[in-house]
């Protein structure tokens, strides 16, 4: 099955691709509000990332207020990572009012499969026609009925036994899926982008893929396509966690220079700062 | 309009003002324990820079500890940030407290006038008579009435043009406004302290805006009045963050450097630290 | 009464102790599973000294799903810090299904005795049998009956005050009591192991009690005793701190160099990461 897959695969990114330095300098000239509703342990960091890489980010959280942001907002950002009872409620209204304002928005399905109030909520919101789902191998075979053997917020499975399952569920729900691994895979149900790089430290500093997923919300509005967002937004962290895990003396320094390089990479020739 | 407010500036605060260092020794020697109602994003940032500062931080968020605890405190801050139906009923609960106890607080109005339910809440929070009000220029605009044409929580608007309505927000209210931006004003409505200095790097890092909210609150208790607390916390986080951005090699390194200037700032002659 | 105290020592732990290096290699060998339930100032930050230390942390946080995680995971930990009332819920849910399904779980105090509402609460949580209570010295005063002195989150009573209270609190709950401060004491009512070293640093970064916890949580499954993990976790804190001060320019630095220092002790022969 696996080799059937690999003949969708028409393109691979990777910094300095064209298309991924192009999207860039336009995520920086516009920089996009992205409202995030995401988990609580990555806030903060999901927020630097924006940041760090020219997007505006914004966390409004309160039912009252949701609507209104969805509908001033340039992209948004749903992650269950750490769902509660009221959270769902305003993720089902974020994603409602996303659908019906064209805005353009990423699911993170953090968990899915491993436990069923996530599960249900994720089904729901998934009928809010996400332009693209991001997840590990263990949440995209979750979602495509397939068993995920998820640890908890981490996969146990490769991202290439996941890529049948990403592709089926593209080519279904007509959803753009961003499967994280230790390659990186977008596809549409039609083609496939891999993005290879980036670094097994990555998955030791929290939020890593949290924020993945709110940067490529943010690229969504600045791109022509969504496959092309969730490439640009892969290869950008590939390739600034290549760069920091040389520099880095350990986890901690890593999270410090990945911010780094997100905030620096294609400045290369010019000082931004001072 | 601007040329009649500037007769009203009667004095600059750059480090090492000597009303500077000695507020910031005063702090260090008093410890002030600061009750933090804080938005999601900030939270952990808001406690390391009163931390870095001198400061003691405490988050005490629920509806059964919050008069409690607004009476144990020396100072207390309401940043309206993520707000919630449950966090509206608390932050107006500290307020009431605050106010009866003279406990001095500071309201950070966050995207004030860009979100109805918020601003609903914050025009009640107001009643109850905060020490200061810190905000940006579109946020100071908003609570004076004019449109302050926000983008989420970052103002589009510059320092300057939103003084006017500061100071009146001031006399109007008795309130002491801080008003955030390239160059940093406070205001008792009657004289106006400017604070030039900071680096634009302080806007990409999440949380500077409102930490500096909560090192006003600390400053409170220690100082003789508010204009001197305000201008002090933001005299320490202009220095600090242009000391940072000299050794920074990015928005992360940063966001490091600038906690580690604010946890040193005046040691200069000696070791503190091993 | 501390002479009397101090014949029941039997041990002292730092490292490279060899229980404390064989301890750290199986924690991440296993990489237990560590289902957090911690306050929102500290959820990022012990997510990454989870992460760097070799764990596998996940924040379920929700009535829906916190028995059935509890089920999953391998150890539970619950900190009150910024407790709120659906919070309350959500922890007693998860300590009577840890007692009941045998999860080993600590029970961080934070603040308790300072207020009344969580001060109910964590006497309800410790009916549930918390396999370690970890707590500065006015936390453990208080659990003791014994008045504590708080001032918010941080003790002003020293840690071998406190020891006392602690043994005795061991000796009539069956848990071993974690005591933090200058000196960590490791209690199950027989014996007492200390655990000397660290630096007043720590104490300037928040967040470095509350993911002590979190760290003796994830070693519970993977010890012999109680006390052994309790031993480890804190051995690992103090000697991590004290590496990382050397290096610090300031707190902030000191937060990443401390993250650095637990990814990378005891792997000084081997370069792991590249």
């Amino acid at each position: 099955m696996t080799t059937e897959i690999e003949k969708h695969i028409t393109g691979c990114r990777t910094w300095p691709h064209p298309e991924v330095v192009e999207d860039l300098a336009r995520l920086r000239q516009i920089a996009p509000l992205t409202h995030c509703i995401t988990n609580s342990v990555v806030t903060n960091f999901t927020a630097n990332v924006l940041l760090a890489a020219g997007a505006s980010p914004a966390m409004v959280v309160t039912m009252e207020e949701v609507a209104d942001f969805v509908r001033i907002a340039h992209a948004l950002l749903i992650n269950v990572g750490t769902i509660t009872t009221t959270d769902a409620e305003v993720m089902l209204k974020a994603a409602a009012t996303a659908q019906q304002t064209n805005t353009p928005w990423v699911l993170d399905p953090v968990a899915v499969g491993a436990l069923k109030f996530r599960t249900d909520i994720v089904d729901q919101l998934i009928r809010f026609q996400p332009t693209v789902i991001r997840g590990n191998a263990s949440e995209i075979l979750a979602l495509g009925g397939f068993a995920g053997n998820a640890k908890g917020v981490d996969s146990t499975v490769s991202s290439l036994a996941a890529l049948p399952a990403a592709f089926q569920l593209a080519e279904q729900t007509g959803t753009v899926v961003a499967l994280s691994g230790e390659i990186d895979y977008v596809t549409d149900g039609k083609e496939i982008i891999t993005i290879p790089g980036g670094h097994e430290m990555m998955t030791k500093v929290t939020g890593t893929g949290c924020s993945l997923g709110a940067l490529i919300a943010a690229f969504l509005p600045v791109t022509g396509t969504a496959v092309r967002a969730a490439s640009a937004a892969s290869a950008l962290f590939a390739e600034a966690g290549e760069r920091a895990v040389r520099e880095a003396r350990g986890t901690g320094s890593f999270g410090v220079g990945f911010l780094d390089q997100l905030s620096t990479i294609g400045m290369e020739t010019r000082k931004i700062y001072i």
